[in-house]
């Protein structure tokens, strides 16, 4: 037998569910901590995920120019509240960090009720959650807060603090990189800018970190960058860092919300049809799930700096339920209850399984075309064994033969036969191990 | 703010309401009017139309060659009757145009009730309505009756009187031309041949009068010809006499049947792809009503000759009910009560609309391509203004960004995004306002 | 009027009933003969064919280097029986040849019941049918036999006999040619293996002979070759014979299991576009049956052959019930109950219909290209006749102008317009008849 290229995976994934344990301990490691586009949360995440992978920590400085933008200043909270004029606290970041709107300038007033609503943001239509929000552009001081805490809120004078600082700094992130045979990358990548929200996105970073030690493991064809970076800023900071390798990305993938038991979706590159498009849609497709493909639109995460028409990058979004579908997202829901050690290993396969395809797919060629080749007198047909597997493996047999004319890769035999791409290339290794085969 | 370019015509829609009733008003005068392919009627009608704008009117002289065809002999018509034994008018052409088969010989003979029927044409499934029938290649002497009144007839002798002329004469059309700031041209087309129907076609050349007239008051891009001419010999009249400038016709509508509520209808042109198939399918797919696309058939109006292969103008049919499925369809009931304002105005701004489309439609170039740009530093965020429509402006800017790589037109955005052209248009317009887009 | 290029095969067809009750009275002759890949019955169902059509008989001596495999063993099968201990036959191959498993080796041997069942094939879920199974590839020795009959049989000693041989002699495969104007040929192939097995085969062999014989009475653009060959070694064989000549090919199919009520089903070539597709996807959508059109799959008959990628050659596979699908599929009810002359009379006609389209086939050019041309003037309307076929008629003939550019043949002319081959095809040839086509 040739060596199995899917192989060194299978072993190190001996444990399906050791897996996903893995993933969501490190997602609930991660949870605790405030993360905005700049500061102190963002090394601390990095911190912790070096402890799992090798990582490299970049740092730009404020006002770095990166294409349109430039690099924001760096964001300290310390701390956060209001008090009633009881001096009782109504609001405590030690609390929940989504209580301070991220990337707050700080403020310290007294102020009426009325006064104080104005820097509160609520979700009326889901009282009982704090809303998470952001202010990175613009510069603004503000809570997040349940509906139902501020509904009951009595008349009187309210002394608000956000001990926080905005000043020249650095932004931060972090990437490590997976060497292969070829310097031909495989780009994965999630933000690393939201506070204490699970699966938008401890879930990515956690995922994306067990993949990278998976890979630790193998020798693979190509090479792999994960990149843990702050969303927009930071892809921008990425890609200008970058810019004369960028022809070096082969695939890619943006990660999100990868731990709740929705979708599968992916969203397609702006191409359209990129191979990574295909291997995604095919591994989907193949879940037994019900998958949602979408087409490319300009709105989502850090696909949209990949995908923008300067760069073009073969980079889709991997996600379970999409972005703002979900009434957990960008609320207080989205916590360690919302995600579940099953899906993030679900979603761990899925995203392995288009490795799979990406290192194992090749175009062969049949090396006898004139009609079928006698797989009996090779004992082909025993070799793929008894009862339905056979049947697979003989049907996978005759397509790869059938397809072999150099212009069909596996993965385009799997789209067309409709079988699974595991089993064609399976069947595609036993007959090159046969002779019967070569590459094109 | 740079000049919006479908501004003009939003000024002259200030009361849209008045212009369904501009149209239809036009359309009443039209109707009584007895048309044929020549004679006295064309020349009334045209006459009507020249109060509303410049008609520039064309006379082709009896026996003409047109490609296979010769101008046919002019037709007049004075009187039409059936009178029973006892002298009362059992049929009356003073009552109804539609009594006499368009272009139909003279006539004037007493006969049977049994010699009578092989004259007179009904509808006996629609017992109560006149058929509306031609006979223009075959001479032939005929009346058009409802069933119901032939039925009641008694036997006995009639007198039939058909008091018409078929003459060397001329062929009349007309034509109106609004000058573009190019010779590229949109050629709109209504048939003006067929006598009392109101929908089939008093709708198409009123509503075509009321667009010429609103253009009047409009800088544009293309030049708009305007051709009411009768049908097939008509169109074969002005494509003989325009064959060495065909080059010029960018874009083409034949309308009719523009008066009912059904549909909206387009028929696509033979190329099936043409610039103004997209426009008018974009138009009609935001219309919030089901239209109906239809592929190009070599029957119907006069896109059977616009897109003979010969020609192979970029020509569709925009209807509201497509012909023939409508039970009014060539009979009397296609009367005055069937058109109504609010329709003929939906299906102006429907025309309009692709007009919009044509007339803004350009391809840009994103001046900052690498990620996106900050839009907030510009306060384009904001610029949009608020809720939903902030949104939807905020989209459309990043489409028109993702997508300006040159290669795209806004008509190709607005069909990608699913976004009205209009949002596109506008994203588009601001955006290179404010230094972001180029023209490719 | 032109020829009629598809009038002699009405002529034939005068009859259709008789066609079928030809066709079923064939199928009636072969079914008893036990067939296999090699030996005496495939030489008698060849003599039975010669009796109706030119037959070249092939003899290929085992051995013989046919690509990746060589010619097999010739199989001579006698006798067969099992006898209990009383001396009673309980399997005797004189009631069934299904009861010996196709291209088994010799056995003689006492055995228990335990011992015996080793060498029975049943059916548990369709106890009282026979299976029909081969081993040409594993030498094996090997009995089939309804399960009912095996679970009936008591413990004790039981005789079996296969009195069968395997030796060196030659492998026979027939071939019939009916000469065309030009050496481009149409193939026609069944499968001559199956022993008795009426819709898999005998209906295949039976239609081919007829549609053979009735082209006969045909003068043809293409040459017809019939192939009547074992399954996949057959097919190599003609193919290794003919490895030069394989260019003439320009459309082919492989025929078999035409005799029930069922699909019909049509199996693309691998090209999947290739003429012969379009054409039966035409004939098949026009049948008012619900057909069912598979992309090509390289399973089946010997399309895998003809279409390995070798080869590529266009061929596609006709059938009613697609093979695998009826649950007398290789069973002893697949017998000349199971098969129907109005069936395969309908097949027939299918494939003659495929025939006329390859035949009648041709691209024209509109001489009288711009507008369209005045049918009236030349009685066109009138030609056609009265009502709905005029209407037809006229529609087909106004198909034909417009699409009349070189760039469209009539087959494409039929798929544009949804309209009937046959209706284009009467259209076309009326207007070249008129002078207004020419060939393009």
């Amino acid at each position: 037998m040739l060596e199995d290229p899917l192989q060194p995976r299978r072993l190190d994934e001996a444990s399906a569910a050791e897996i996903g344990e893995a993933i969501y301990s490190l997602a609930c490691e991660l949870y605790p901590i405030c993360r905005s586009i700049t500061g102190r949360g963002v090394r601390e995440t990095l911190e912790i995920l070096s402890r799992r992978i090798d990582l490299t920590r970049h740092e730009v400085p404020t006002g770095t120019a990166l294409f349109d933008w430039t690099a924001p200043k760096e964001w300290t909270i310390r701390d956060a509240w209001i008090k009633d004029a009881s001096g009782r606290n109504v609001l405590d970041f030690a609390a929940s960090n989504l209580h301070v709107m991220s990337y707050s300038a700080p403020l310290h007033a007294r102020m009426s009720l009325d006064e104080l609503k104005k820097h509160v943001v609520t979700l009326p239509e889901q009282p009982d959650l704090i809303p998470y929000r952001t202010s990175y552009y613009a510069e603004r001081s503000a809570f997040c807060m349940a509906h139902s805490e501020l509904s009951a809120l009595s008349e009187g004078e309210y002394e608000a603090l956000i001990d926080s600082e905005l000043a020249d700094g650095s932004l931060s992130y972090g990437e490590h990189v997976h060497r292969g045979r070829t310097d031909q990358e495989f780009l994965l990548s999630a933000h690393i800018c939201h506070p204490s929200l699970a699966n938008d996105n401890c879930s990515g970073l956690a995922l994306l970190a067990l993949i990278a030690r998976a890979l630790k493991e193998r020798e693979t064809r190509y090479s792999y960058r994960f990149l843990f970076a702050p969303g927009t800023i930071g892809a921008l900071a990425w890609l200008a860092a970058n810019e004369d390798r960028l022809s070096r990305i082969a695939h890619g993938l943006v990660v999100s919300c990868v731990g709740d038991g929705g979708g599968p979706t992916y969203k397609r590159s702006r191409r359209g049809d990129a191979f990574i498009d295909r291997a995604m849609v095919h591994v989907l497709a193949h879940t037994g799930l019900k998958p949602t493909i979408l087409d490319f639109s300009p709105y989502g995460y850090d696909e949209r700096q990949f995908c923008s028409p300067g760069f073009d990058l073969p980079v889709g979004l991997f996600q379970r339920s999409a972005f703002g579908t979900f009434p957990e997202y960008h609320t207080s829901a989205d916590n360690l209850d919302f995600i579940r050690p099953m899906h993030l290993q679900a979603s761990y396969r899925m995203i392995m399984d288009a490795i799979d395809i990406v290192e194992a797919n090749w175009t062969p060629r049949n090396l006898s075309p004139k009609g079928e080749p006698q797989l009996g007198r090779r004992g082909l047909y025993a070799a793929v064994g008894g009862d339905k597997t056979g049947v697979a493996g003989m049907m996978a047999m005759l397509w790869v033969l059938n397809l072999a004319d150099g212009e069909h890769c596996l993965l385009n035999m799997a789209e067309r036969s409709g079988m699974a791409f595991r089993e064609i290339e399976k069947a595609a290794r036993l007959l090159r191990e046969h002779g019967l085969l070569a590459d094109a």
